[in-house]
């Protein structure tokens, strides 16, 4: 062939190699014998006994898959349950549950806009977020990151219909949203409020309730929340809540849930399963927030970058890219799992490890964590 | 509040109700009782203890959720095991699974192509593959449906990086696109061909290896496929196969792979369970075509207007959605679960019925499923 049209692919590739740049899938083993403060399961809730029996007891119950779109086949009175416990946990009327995280912000981002909508996202969004505000095809105002000051002045632009959009807890440093003024600069400007409720669910607000509820915003007839399962709940999956007739039209015009197979029973069953074992233990919020402030203090004692954690997620900055990648590494050699962001999955271009403060850390698993990362810090 | 931002929301559900078009969820308990050829559970492996079995194993060693997005925590060595082996069933060098099919599309769409790429698209692909093409930013030409010349035309108005992009059986009528022409074309004009094969796994080609591998396309190095593991394999997630140096881009590129938690373990252990399946058990693939030709012989015999089908849909005609909802609901009342698919699902504007074929019907069940469509069609 003359012309092979993945050619380019190779170019780059090489620069990415050049670039220090090239990522690469590590698969574990089921016990990989690491400490794991890279992971997203805040509150040590996806190996728990009762979590992974509800999950297997669901399949076998309702079978491995959900067979079908949630409108033709894919609903059970298992997703039903998982929604009502949700909307009824987290202080909203009513809840869609999708298959992630990414599917729940793509529906609401373009299914409550249209181009002739406002959206004003701020400028640490998750990945998912900016992918629907793309496909919404709304105009997009992109406003510096946690400035309610410049939604205001982005909202009085625009006449027609507006949202505002933002991350409760931002993925990558950890900060939460200034949620009560967002709210305040939404109402003024005639906006919904959209939050993406990730890194919040079963870490903030009373018994792990979420942002929205420690807010006191929960339930607010121009506000919506999305979730995912996969983090504190430690399943897979996502939701969507928000006042009823929200809901019921998500359901008649979201096409990344109208065209989409339902959730698989197991991992709605798991996360039910999560959702009421946090009902009947709701210290473990309390924990993760607490074992991530005791992260923070140590490692800043210790004369490292760190941001202020708001919620599970530690933030830690690396000199560069590469200083990161080896920082990882090392963590890793000396038994330690830790995250590393580095471009472009940072929104502002700087490296750093994330770490995560699982509610059940022991002291010992936090001390060790500590001093790994301190040992192998790069200087400078 | 003076304005509340959400009261469009009621003026929208007061047209669709006008319309006759508001869709509502309906939670199916354990047992429904009703005969299913509504479902995509073409192998009718979904609920095979075998399957499920895989599912409740994998959930109880590796967790409930996979932790993290598949480059931090998120790859296990079952996702590995599960990509082996669906790239060597397939017929192709590599594949990428993600949590969803609609996920997979929009990730091979958005990370092969850019702005200054042309995407030629069939008219009636998948919403998801319309969304992919949206989010990519690409110039799209939207081609008639199964038209391997318009797609030749469209290639030749573009210099740069092309791609076209075809479901391989269209979800709504169950007819197949001309692969062979379609190749034939994209060769012709330097550009790569992607194939959703969504409803071709495990009903096409030798022992259910799929549409590609009965082309003889499979494992081209222009050729890129995408599955969903919610089909055939009865359970959730999605994969894109094709040539390694293409899926060592997507791990690098695609967003909604890099920035998505990874697929649950029950889900890569229901379809790992499947495919071995499969391969033990290769007349499922043939026994689900016979079923859906039994089907459209004996409903066209009985006067009604159906599309000859090439793999497990059959897609019968109503004369209008008002038509096409109540014949559904009468073939419910009957104990027969139908698919009832009208505007806006249905890209050319057409009610019809949307039946499906599993490789486990029996054929009293056949013939009582034929008796009740029939009993319950529309006059006209
Ligand atoms: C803030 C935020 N929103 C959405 C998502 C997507 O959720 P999911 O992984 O369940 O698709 C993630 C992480 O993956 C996230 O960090
Ligand atoms: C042709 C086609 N592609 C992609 C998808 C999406 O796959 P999934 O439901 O696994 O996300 C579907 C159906 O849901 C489909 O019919």
């Amino acid at each position: 062939m003359p012309f092979a049209p993945f050619d380019w692919i190779d170019d780059e590739a090489r620069r990415r190699a050049a670039a220090g740049l090239v990522r690469t899938l590590r698969p574990r083993p089921a016990e990989s014998g690491l400490l794991d403060l890279a992971s997203n399961d805040y509150l040590g809730l996806t190996r728990h006994p009762e979590v992974t029996a509800a999950a297997a007891e669901a399949a076998l119950r309702w079978g491995a898959g959900a067979t079908g779109s949630r409108l033709v086949t894919g609903s059970t009175t298992l997703h039903a349950e998982l929604e009502r416990e949700l909307a009824d946990f987290c202080g909203f009327e009513a809840a869609l549950v999708l298959s992630s995280g990414y599917a729940a912000n793509l529906a609401a981002l373009t299914a409550l806009t249209g181009p002739e909508s406002l959206i004003v996202s701020d400028a640490g969004n998750h990945a998912s977020i900016v992918d629907g505000c793309r496909l919404s095809r709304a105009a997009t105002s992109v406003v510096p990151h946690a400035d309610p000051d410049a939604v205001r002045k982005a909202l009085h632009t625009h006449g027609g219909r507006a949202l505002a959009v933002t991350d409760s807890v931002f993925s990558v440093d950890g900060d939460a949203a200034p949620l009560g003024a967002l709210a305040d600069a939404c109402r003024g400007g005639g906006a919904a409020l959209l939050v993406d409720d990730a890194h919040g669910l079963g870490v903030l607000g009373e018994g792990g309730r979420g942002a929205l509820g420690a807010a006191g915003l929960a339930g607010g007839e121009d506000i919506v929340a999305t979730l995912t399962l996969s983090k504190s709940l430690g399943s897979q999956g996502g939701a969507i809540l928000g006042p009823a007739r929200v809901v019921d039209h998500l359901v008649n015009a979201a096409r990344t849930f109208i065209f989409d197979t339902g959730l698989a029973p197991a991992a709605a069953g798991a996360a039910l399963g999560s959702l009421r074992l946090l009902r009947r233990e709701p210290e473990r919020a309390g924990r993760a927030r607490a074992v991530a402030a005791e992260l923070y203090d140590r490692l800043s004692a210790a004369g490292l970058t760190a941001v202020r954690p708001d919620a599970a997620v530690v933030s830690v900055r690396a000199p560069s890219a590469q200083a990161a990648v080896r920082w990882a590494a090392d963590c890793r050699s000396a038994g330690l799992a830790v995250g590393c962001f580095r471009p472009p999955s940072v929104p502002d271009g700087i490296s750093r490890l994330r770490l995560t403060a699982r509610a059940d850390l022991t002291r010992d698993e936090i001390m060790a964590a500590v001093a790994t990362i301190v040992a192998t810090a790069p200087s400078g």
